[in-house]
């Protein structure tokens, strides 16, 4: 399962877009987030995801515990919110670009380049 | 259902003891946080918790949503926590000072007095 890891300065909306993608893809979800302002936009990110997804009858949780993560050779505490949801699942397949209609509320998820590392 | 308010200075491990002895009495809990250092309070304050509750067979859980707070005439935003268990809640009761060993790990739970409001 991939890891989402949300920075201080990282956009809910586009970080709920990529955790709804990645929901979509696995049925459940991982964010890591370090300090004070990063775990913010994580739980706002979680926040927003779930009214992404609760149209297709998932409905978001989330377990936190703590996380050690090695930052250039620093050992720092972080959060780790496991993601999952409190419905069974339904067969869901990440929203391209191609079957996302313009007005869509959900923004485009970010690549990979855009994520700031932890 | 009684509301735990997070503060930026709320010490973790106390609000997760209030937290834990709040779902003994109800079976579930809510808290609320407004503020980037606050919403890590709360955060750190149930990932304490679901450790202090997990031998009596509590899987704790939450779900965040976005909540209007008025305060003194000024509304704001604040992040609303719906605590859970993701097993089924056994009758428990609020542990009290007489009952609880002095090498306790989990701390008295303050006063509503000692809560600072958000």
């Amino acid at each position: 399962m991939s890891v989402l890891r949300i920075a201080s300065t990282s956009d809910p909306g586009s970080a709920a877009g990529a955790l709804a993608n990645s929901f979509r893809e696995e049925g459940r979800a991982e964010l890591q987030a370090i300090g004070p302002r990063a775990v913010n936009q994580a739980v706002k990110c979680i926040a927003v995801a779930r009214g992404y997804l609760a149209s297709s009858g998932v409905d978001l949780y989330f377990v936190p515990s703590f996380v050690e993560v090695d930052m250039s050779g620093e050992t720092r505490t972080g959060i780790r919110f496991m993601v999952r949801s409190r419905t069974p699942v339904p067969a869901l397949r990440p929203r391209r670009r191609a079957d996302t209609p313009r007005q869509s509320p959900e923004p485009d998820a970010p690549t990979a380049e855009a994520w700031q590392d932890i």
